[in-house]
């Protein structure tokens, strides 16, 4: 009934060594890991270097190894394992966001060519089941929507700037703890959550999309007075990757939100996750657990892992059926606060209607409704003059969004 | 490779209506309820006489419908409907957390020994897909413990007292919101969790209790002294039900918890539930959702009939194997406050060490360690001059609490 699985490891860090601790030494689960293939052979490690090898065809080549568990960094060397591991009729279990995003249809088709699993639960939110929960539990439910903190440097970031801390010096204790990396780019320019993004489409709305197609914008360019402007009103900052339905159309991006303390969000603090799900009947749900952490991420490919004993498999029953008419869009307004020194910054950038204007010696802001196909063609990580983020409001699609625009002629014509 | 799936429901409430709904006028899935089974023949309801029928084996001896899905109250007629059809080969759906609880083993071996499903995730926590995660997702990792809201009408009650509201000012609330029934024994005295904890155990630890086993206090007894308390302590009382392994020994009970901030469930309020989940590597995850309502409870209905759809049965992964040794308990050690007008009240409970004693005209209370198998031995639930409830520090088996005890022996000579 249950299969013995004989896995190959690639990757020895934190993760790695933890999965090594659980699988051979607790007995939990009828698997082994055969053999580990680390990139570094001078490099100290926790067991002895007779486990290790150098060479990936070590598990590739070898027939007995049915799982190949790959747990590298880089995204390129981790994209040849894993199709080659599929190729050779391997399940295969990763944590990789950044290769599966990138290459997620092919791998996809891969795994279905050659009746293997490709399982990645750990990809998205640590050690939160939300893969398994949208295959398996939402499968019947009208999803409406998805967003998530699923990046837990920038989520701890926020929270410290939010208990008054410069972005800089948060950033820097992020990286003391080991939440950050030395360069964080991805993470603070919100490449990661949208990575991560691009799994959650794909299960939830069952739409194939590359990381090119959606927008990311992170936190590097917030300032203390954006964080005043929450913090006055009640509001914090979030950095939610999100997908919204309305209609036959999906939105989806990365981008900082103004929260209030009724969002099921408001409380996440520091490097925990949490994905919202909402959906027709089951109204909103919220997944909530530690984000990052080499025993939360072990212990999502654990599960993975464990899954494969009963021959577990993604079945993305969403690519096929309700959601064929489902097309992505970027054709909608939404509410957005942009704070800046330079009123010639935010001048730039064009809005469809204004509803509060702010101006002062050394700060000012503007809230009001954009045109989000117009937004996206900025490189607002890059403007280190300004930060943006969306306020609390429902978003509006085009019709909708013509009865807004009259309402708030007057302040149009103030702002022209 | 879908299985068609014909239905016969029992009852047609709210959530008999909202499921009606869904499944013949959304197509969402390939289900068809044929016959609807109710009791009063004259009650008013949304469709047409037609559609129902008062005699059982209308459904129960159809060869026709595969599925039965009974939504009616009475735990006793639900039992008799239940097991007929489990015997008589049809797959089973319910939301009756107190049938099954208290006939939970009998029903999983006549599901078994009938080759159908008995599946039952609306049970416990409205939306929240718990079960199934416990049944899927958490059979590798090494369950630690448990613990859930799981009662809406007393979450919201405590939520609405913590705000200043009074216990029968919040109840009346309760009742005209719907939340609460007009007897709200079952809730309020902690026995609609204590049933729901029965199947969370089972499908946890894989343990077999019965309700009776259980020790269940709720919140009737709770003043306005009791939340001050709380409050001045910055801390929120909650309702829980939970349980606790400790090595060998399983700890499990329904008493209310003062909780402080940094608890995943403080800012857990009204009808919400939520369940909290520490596994050994995966660390605390909490699941969070609306527990009540017709559109909750049918949803989760629908998942389960989508599930069938694949064939999908609980396995009870964790009934047999690394469980086998594992034994309920009710000796340890607990950290309780007891808040009463009268001395003589507190004096009656057995304290094996005394933290805190405070006495003035009016209020009193106390706070330390208590044996629970002593403690349990109460019907707190009748009590009305006492309330206690549960303060955030560890339990404490046996051995451990020996060293404790001495610390505390000046306190023990106070007060006795």
């Amino acid at each position: 009934m249950r299969n013995k699985l004989t896995i190959g490891l690639f990757g020895f860090g934190c993760v790695g060594n933890g999965l090594y601790e659980v699988l051979n030494q607790s007995g939990l689960l009828d698997a082994e890991i055969k053999r580990i293939v680390v990139k570094n052979p001078n490099k100290e490690r926790k067991i002895g270097k007779e486990n290790f090898s150098y060479d990936k065809s070590d598990i590739l080549l070898d027939p007995q190894i049915n799982v190949v568990v790959e747990l590298i960094d880089d995204a390129n060397a981790a994209y040849l394992i894993v199709s080659e591991a599929l190729k050779r009729g391997k399940h295969v279990v990763t944590a990789n966001k950044k290769m599966l995003a990138e290459n997620l249809e092919e791998l996809v088709q891969l795994a279905k060519d050659n009746k293997v699993s490709l399982l990645y639960e750990a990809s998205v939110g640590g050690s939160i089941p939300i893969i398994r929960n949208l295959e398996e539990y939402y499968n019947n439910d009208s999803l409406s929507g998805i967003s998530g903190i699923v990046n837990g440097t920038t989520n701890y970031i926020l929270t410290q700037t939010n208990y008054g801390k410069d972005y800089d010096t948060a950033l820097a204790e992020a990286q003391e703890l080991g939440f950050a990396e030395s360069d964080p780019t991805l993470d603070v320019e919100g490449f990661d959550p949208k990575f991560k993004l691009v799994l959650l489409i794909k299960h939830a709305f069952g739409l194939n999309l590359k990381p090119e197609q959606l927008f990311n914008y992170g936190i590097r360019n917030i300032k203390e007075q954006d964080v005043r402007y929450a913090t006055e009103k009640g509001l914090r900052i979030k950095l939610f990757a999100r997908a919204q339905k309305n209609g036959n159309e999906l939105y989806g991006f990365v981008a900082p939100h103004f929260i209030d303390s009724k969002n099921t969000s408001y409380n996440i603090d520091n490097e925990f996750n949490a994905v919202s799900v909402e959906a027709l009947f089951s109204d909103k749900q919220l997944f909530l657990g530690k984000g990052a952490g080499a025993y939360p991420t072990a212990s999502a490919v654990l599960s993975d892992i464990s899954a494969l004993q009963y021959d577990y498999a993604y079945e993305y029953k969403k690519s096929a059926g309700s959601n064929d008419n489902l097309e992505f869009t970027e054709d909608f307004f939404l509410k957005i606060y942009i704070g800046s020194e330079f009123i010639e910054a935010i001048q730039e950038i064009p809005f469809y209607s204004i509803d509060e204007v702010f101006q002062s010696k050394g700060y000012n802001f503007q809230t009001g409704w954009v045109k989000f196909s117009e937004l996206r063609q900025f490189n607002f990580n890059a403007l280190k003059d300004l930060f943006f983020a969306i306020l609390p409001d429902a978003f509006l699609g085009e019709e909708e969004f013509g009865v807004k625009k009259e309402e708030n002629l007057f302040l149009q014509v103030f702002n022209s």
